[in-house]
């Protein structure tokens, strides 16, 4: 891992979660950062991604406060006074502007936040922060909420002479739709950026990479993207910039792997791959309705290579073709060769599945050259139980 | 039950399933009948859609030979000639011109029908012919699936000194989605009317009834909508017409409802009211997003009044507003009122989603009088069993 400089770190738990897991990170940049962000585009937002929002793109931007269990949503004017004074809260323990903290907030919707425990905790995690490993790893752990592991994507790259280094961190597990989902992630870096060119790069990276994972179609109240880059290296001239865009973009489509592979109650991460349509929106809404599919969800998760419900859940994407346009594989197996069944061996295509925890699903079409891929998960019980059980 | 005149039936097991569960029904109109249909609009339809399609509307339909257990889908010319056959041998036994029987099948995606079963069954089944309930109730269960009972409604209605009888029977289960779903539902009647009129009926219908049940969204390769009308009653004129029409659509809403109710693995029949709404299409795509979304519907199976869900649902369905126009209930519960959670009893709404088979959700906006209804169920364990165990 390739911590960025001049960063430092903290995360503890406050209480706002029953259990005892942390649920409170702190995030400085000791030198005012560039920032820029991108948002749920679900109508009913939360308190904490409208101020936050409003604050972005900024040029001096000094912290990030986050606390998980509790979304800070459909809490109206005092769930707004509340985000706010969490701004102000942290703004007072590290000496700078209230407007220079950027809040967000992931958990159960419709609460207000124990703000007495929030700012005993902001206070204590002031004091604890370092720019260790050991502190990035307690903040990144908690911003979880029913996530099964904290997801960190690094990238280092070198320009002249001098080294820049990008680290982000993630959540997601559950309300992983599209335009963003429950899901809150980070990318931190030390070079130096104009914010307005990090605020194009927030939207194109999450178009590419968050956007694109699909568990349940269910866009959260509360879905952030935030990037910081602090300015501690050198500006960047414009083939630095292509290099950094890459490098963000590249944690971006870790991170949102990472997030389809750890939602909730998932034992299959899916890739589905569409090739050969007359554009990129046709083979986007071909994936997104094969990874929406709970038919073929459910058959993934039996091991079942059921060609037949993905076949047809190509069918209602709103997509002109026929039958015979379309072939599909899942791994090396080919299921369907150009509109009828191909001949494979159910059995090692359902070992396939057995025996893989990542799987490739490619629909290939016939009539263009545009392609789309979109990561989803496969719907088990544990999906179920979690959900039932769960009240986010 | 009213069983309309001139009508007579039969269903029998005749071996396409591997269990002894029936899987084949024939229905005969002693009299020619005015016939028509709506089918799925998926791109991947099934061979005997393609060929029931071709053949209605018409004036002079015989009969309908219906399997089950076996699609007949994505079968390609095979699968084509052998639902022309199936339609042939039917019209060999029944005396008539092949393009006088409509054929329907349900099932397996993807393999070819077991020809010489299906030839033998439609011969035995040509012979069992009667027109009493015990035949009509065979009939009825030869068409289901994975469907745990029968659906059937029936009406009577009297004009001009003579009764009309109406009966339709259905089968849902799985792949439930927008504009038809694995659905296949006949409507029977002994009046006279116009096969034109009978078209216009079976769309507008479909329009406000089947295509209001919202499963998982999954649109199959086979959904059928067929109204036979033998008119061994009196021409209707345009008063009774219009009665005509509201049983026809009466009926259709029964077998709706009752298919939600005996969705794959459902505990509970969710109806979902939108209303105040600029447009109906707004109202529907509310209703839509809330019924789809498998954190509301495992909400529901958990038995918890989880608003936050429902909320947010509605927040991510493209119709434009603000949190203050919208308030929720469930049942006579009232959880979000005008933008702000309301104060109800946790235990008492939960109480009711447990103790309720039959549950009602209510989002009413304040911005125009156009309202929606579709009709969902939860997402339980036993869906995903069934669905990771079963192959469609």
């Amino acid at each position: 891992m390739h911590l960025p400089n001049h960063f430092r770190f903290a995360g503890l738990h406050c209480g706002i979660k029953p259990s005892t897991k942390s649920d409170l990170a702190l995030v400085v940049s000791d030198l005012p950062a560039a920032g820029a962000g991108v948002f749920t585009q679900n109508r009913v937002r939360a308190a904490p991604v409208r101020l936050t929002e409003q604050r972005l793109p900024a040029s001096d931007i000094r912290g990030l406060v986050v606390c998980s269990g509790n979304a800070n949503a459909c809490t109206g004017e005092p769930g707004w006074r509340d985000a706010v004074r969490m701004a102000e809260i942290a703004a007072d323990k590290l000496g700078c502007r209230p407007d220079q903290i950027l809040v967000c907030s992931t958990g159960v919707i419709g609460q207000r936040l124990p703000m007495e425990k929030i700012e005993a905790g902001i206070d204590l995690a002031a004091k604890n922060l370092a720019s260790d490993r050991q502190s990035f790893a307690a903040a990144a752990s908690a911003i979880l909420t029913t996530d099964t592991r904290a997801k960190i994507s690094s990238r280092i790259i070198s320009f002249a002479g001098s080294e820049i280094r990008l680290t982000g961190f993630a959540k997601g597990a559950a309300m992983i739709g599209p335009n963003m989902a429950t899901m809150l992630a980070f990318v931190l870096a030390d070079s130096a950026v104009p914010c307005q060119h990090l605020q194009n790069l927030a939207r194109q990276a999450a178009q590419e990479t968050f956007n694109c994972v699909r568990v349940e179609g269910h866009t959260s109240t509360n879905d952030s993207l935030i990037l910081l880059a602090n300015g501690a290296g050198p500006p960047l001239p414009n083939e630095g910039l292509k290099e950094f865009d890459a490098a963000v973009t590249a944690i971006c489509a870790d991170l949102a792997r990472e997030i389809a592979a750890d939602a909730e109650g998932a034992s299959h991460l899916v890739t589905i791959r569409v090739t050969g349509l007359p554009s990129k929106e046709e083979a986007r809404r071909v994936a997104i309705a094969v990874a929406d599919s709970p038919l073929v969800k459910t058959a993934i998760f039996g091991a079942d290579p059921n060609w037949g419900r993905i076949v047809s859940a190509a069918g209602y994407a709103g997509v002109d073709f026929e039958e015979k346009n379309l072939s599909l594989r899942l791994g090396d197996f080919e299921l369907y060769k150009t509109g009828t069944p191909a001949r494979f061996s159910q059995e090692d295509a359902s070992a396939y599945l057995k025996n893989n925890r990542e799987i490739d699903l490619h629909l290939s079409f016939d009539l263009g050259t545009e392609t789309a891929t979109v990561w989803t998960c496969d719907l088990t019980y544990e999906y179920v139980r979690l959900n039932a059980e769960y009240t986010t």
